[in-house]
């Protein structure tokens, strides 16, 4: 898990070089009048969605949502999808019921997109384009280096060619900044060894790095943790919050900021340890523990940077109670579960 | 909390009685060719958004999704929503960024519709329609009767007048299961003292089920409750299930119902206790316990069904456990944070 950790600097660089192909797509979506995106996942995959959704809104001025794929699928809705871009993203590729509403949806007219590391795979050969994720072989179980590229991929779809620059500059921040927040992780865990759960909050683009934070406590620690926006942790969750239900939040520095400071310090006054990462941890008021990064060098590259602290952290507290984060109990790499 | 669900089946035959202002509504948005709907909400009733995707899906195969609040209110994204219809779910009306959203959207050319408990509330005011949600006085902080309410009125407003008759069916029958329900749920919080984290799974119409029951154990008893689609357990977080992670399913009868199985099979497995309640419940294996339900008189209707069992449980945990479900630490029952 730590090596791949590591190697998301080099994984951003090579997905860098696939800018072309990533531009030839939104060309063509464009070139079909299409305003309309909908995104397909689990998992980690389905967290990165989440920030789709941001993506495309901001980079493009597009409706990008996450799709049910049950609606479709199972249900087999009579809803008109003609005029959508469909994004289905799947590390694997084999994910059966994303493969399905791929095949299903490009039947009936949507423009249908595959984002994934194995070119040849069923979903690749389901949908009419495919973009390579180019994240390499992931060796641990717990995704890492894959949702960030799918993070990247999202960014370079819905920000267009700037974006390959941009990673390039980030793959060299986060190689600065790795030792920093390898110790910063460590010393974090010790403070949290004991947390049986743990919200984690964000919100706007970092609420996808909320949900893959606690997808990776959950895989890795089998830690309660519970992503929520921070406007809906103070909508009453944080009733929970307290000395035995810490809060880890993430702050960007944008719009959504004084939500996240409100959160924070009502969570802060419930007595529950918070931990605060991201570009603005520094100017947030009652956090026990600050990780502060520095700013993304393109806005909607933020959540590929505040998301390794949290990988790091998962990793680290596993060790800290003795779990192995690189094989966590009754999982396999890939899930052929419908 | 307890009167407030058993007042369920009367805020079903209140609600019932407006079916003409929804269906007027319903047809304005017909009448201008809507075929999208975007729904905005927090808490609760961001809960029952997830529903009304499957609502609108299936009564009239309109796209719907959870629109995202952040990127219209703080962001300010140029997306394009008119043509859409904007469905903005408060039982009090005053959640300040949903009422911002519906500025901002009918503003920018969407048909604007508030669900609300309160008609001259901001959010009435500031949308095109208001829908009533007649459920009347919630006494208990932790929202029951308005949720129940909330999914009656997706249902109606996307099911058309039919769902008139359906829902006082449904009160009638609510009425005859009380009893039962509320013993059993006293049993299961027997069983499930000792969680201090949940899963709480289905798929489907029924996703919304489990984001409303983890919210109300997290509201009421601070178990770190966990919604996850039946897929999604399976598709990683299982790893943390055990005998210290119990799971809660709601296995409704319908094209879903595998993923339920095969999610419940994988919990079980790894020696969690199961909870298993919904219409499907008597035929899923692996289960510790079973709270059978009726099939709702409509399809639509299973989810304001399937929550009383677990609105039941959250109070009887917080009883066995000490806790006061009526008045949750340090929640009130109008959120005013943005």
């Amino acid at each position: 898990m730590l090596e791949d950790i590591r190697a998301q600097p080099d994984v951003l660089r090579a997905l860098a070089g696939h800018a072309d192909e990533y531009e030839a797509v939104a060309r063509e979506a464009a070139s079909r009048g299409i305003t309309t995106v909908r995104l397909v996942a689990h998992g980690s995959s389905d967290n990165a969605a989440s920030f789709g959704v941001y993506a495309f809104g901001l980079g493009r001025a597009w409706t990008a949502f996450r799709d049910s794929i049950s609606l479709h699928v199972y249900y087999g809705a009579a809803v008109d999808v003609s005029g959508s871009c469909v994004v289905a993203l799947s590390q694997s590729g084999q994910t059966k019921d994303v493969v399905a509403y791929v095949a299903r949806t490009r039947a009936r007219g949507a423009y249908t997109v595959a984002v994934t590391n194995d070119p040849v795979s069923p979903l690749a050969r389901a949908a009419e384009a495919t973009l390579p994720l180019a994240a390499g072989t992931e060796r641990a179980i717990a995704a890492t280096r894959t949702y960030t590229a799918q993070i990247a991929a999202l960014a370079l779809l819905a920000g267009g060619p700037a974006y390959a620059e941009g990673m390039r500059e980030l793959a060299g921040l986060i190689e600065a900044e790795l030792p920093r927040l390898e110790q910063a992780a460590e010393d974090t865990a010790v403070l949290l060894e004991a947390a049986e759960r743990l919200f984690v909050i964000g919100r706007g683009t970092e609420f996808a790095t909320a949900r893959e934070l606690s997808l990776k406590l959950l895989e890795t620690c089998r830690v309660g943790a519970q992503p929520l926006t921070a406007t809906d942790l103070v909508h009453g969750p944080v009733a929970a919050a307290g000395e035995r239900f810490p809060v880890w939040a993430i702050a960007a520095d944008d719009a959504n900021l004084p939500t996240v400071t409100e959160a924070v310090s009502r969570a802060a006054a419930a007595g529950a340890p918070v931990v605060v990462t991201g570009p603005a941890a520094a100017g947030i008021a009652g956090a026990t523990r600050r990780i502060p990064l520095p700013p993304a060098p393109l806005p909607l590259l933020g959540p590929a940077l505040s998301i390794v602290p949290g990988q790091l952290f998962a990793r680290a507290l596993a060790l800290a109670r003795g779990l192995d984060p690189d094989a966590p109990a009754g999982l396999t790499k890939v899930t052929l579960a419908p």
